[in-house]
């Protein structure tokens, strides 16, 4: 019997293990989930990768790598997950350990740069050269591949888009910096905002209180109410759409794109916020870099980080 | 008698033509400047590179391929300078015009990208493979070598890293976006800020006004009366270096460099203003991407944009 080569995808989540095996041609063959329980610890979170991975390669493949998607800060070069405060794992070397379990080249990749990864690769930026990947929802996750390269950096750990300065005076940032746009555009600042405006002038937040009935306000009230027209949550949506298209301005700047992947849960909320990005891009990006950038959304849904930590191994 | 593969690279600038020639080791073998002269048109000027490059071609010498480096917006791929502010250029096709004269391969680059990969190559960021390369004077160059590769982005423009922002709520950049870096922390900037001193607050600034002598404050002058100790100017050179600190942050979060190159007149200015920045990094940047990353001096000087030039397309 003839085998077949398979490549592996791993996206190790806090809460959720998922796997996914791609054939030669980027296609994806089959994928598979399981809870994490990183309460357990290193070793059984390892095993249980193990034992799904196995589950899943079929009599006729022949395994030849697995790519792992994962958050936190790696030592990539050595196979190791120095931190990673979802897992509670510090100096963990999996790397090593699939290689073991499987005799197969393992490399584990930031989760965000994966997911932009395979959205460039066989999503939604298939095609193009220069591709931003971005994802707003609780926080802002991003990668950037130039010239069909991902951007990797020296840690691994390039394309932290979130984490760029909107305002040198601004807030602290729980990860240092002052003034990022995650403080300004994510799911959680939106709702932020929202939940201060209900207290400093609850008069102009009387539909975003309605809905919250008695919880804090989130981005998800805030969306809702700007969906059937409420004004402060138009405008609560609009600064958020305006932080965020500033943000894009920056990077645009810096990595000149051709292509925006856009996710997360900003394309749900939609135009309320898309609008007022997309006007600051235009009003404030420079012509001959900003004129044309295809703003888009996402393909590869939530097994991008697998589909791309498997293709970025597998295209070596 | 053997001939000696060589690699011309052009920097093609507003006031002046600086020409070197490479060997295969990336070694600089002889070099040539003239003036640009752009008034009398391009073609006149393309006669002078044409010229010039023929001079400095030695009996032994088997040219191999032209890189030229030069500001504006370029179309690279049909090697035409599609808009120079500088030469009073539209629509030349220069790549064109010297693949006819010499019949090699010639590409044209963004003079900031150029410089950077020189740098990177052959000069202060050698051995690294993550650099990003910064010069601030009038105004901020910049370009980004991430994994052995220049960022070029879709229109060979990437690393415009003067004009991300620092303050969304800032005053409008000549480039049309707001708050950018280089409108706190180039050298006219810093004279800029310097002046506004000098009519708001004049007791303060007698040591600055003095300097001029009845000329605008300039960054020399601020320079000059921070090296003596002057309090004001050490207080605009701190709110600079801050600036370019906080600037240089976002810039590591996002390409996650091993070594930022610094150059132009801020490494002129010294510990007045690099103090400062360096404190903003270690206070600012995410620990893990911004400890260790190494800022460093420079090392080719003038010639950066053509090494780089004749470097790029020397190694394709």
């Amino acid at each position: 019997m003839s085998e077949k080569k398979v490549f592996a995808g791993v996206d190790l989540g806090g809460t959720k293990i998922l796997i996914v095996l791609m054939d030669e041609g980027g296609n994806k063959l089959r994928e598979a989930e399981t809870a994490t329980k990183a309460s357990e610890g290193a070793d059984a979170v390892i095993g249980r990768i193990v034992a799904l991975l196995q589950q899943l390669i079929g009599p006729g493949d022949r395994l030849a790598s697995i790519g792992v998607a994962t958050a936190g800060t790696l030592n990539a070069d050595e196979g190791i997950v120095a931190l990673a405060s979802n897992l509670g794992w510090k100096d963990v070397p999996l790397g090593k350990k699939l290689e073991e379990s499987f005799g197969v080249p393992t490399s584990l990749e930031n989760d965000a740069n994966a997911a932009a990864y395979g959205e460039w690769a066989v999503g939604a930026g298939k095609g193009s050269q220069d591709c931003v990947y971005i994802t707003v929802s609780t926080g802002i996750g991003a990668g950037i591949v130039s010239g069909g390269k991902l951007l990797r950096g020296r840690d691994n750990s390039a394309g932290e888009l979130g984490h760029i300065t909107l305002d040198w005076n601004g807030p602290k940032c729980p990860c240092g910096n002052v003034g990022c746009v995650e403080l300004y555009a994510s799911g959680t600042a939106i709702g932020r905002a929202g939940q201060r405006l209900a207290e400093e002038r609850p008069d102009e937040a009387k539909a975003l209180l309605s809905l919250a009935a008695g919880e804090p306000i989130t981005s998800r009230h805030i969306s809702a109410a700007a969906a059937a027209g409420d004004e402060a949550a138009l405008a609560l949506l609009s600064e958020a759409g305006r932080a965020l298209g500033t943000g894009l301005v920056s990077i645009i700047h810096m990595a000149n794109p051709e292509v925006i992947v856009l996710g997360g849960g900003a394309s749900a909320i939609g135009e309320p916020l898309l609008a007022p990005m997309r006007k600051a891009i235009a009003d404030l990006g420079i012509a001959s870099m900003a004129d044309g950038v295809r703003i888009i959304a996402p393909e590869l849904g939530k097994e991008a980080g697998a589909i791309g930590a498997a293709l970025l191994v597998a295209n070596g």
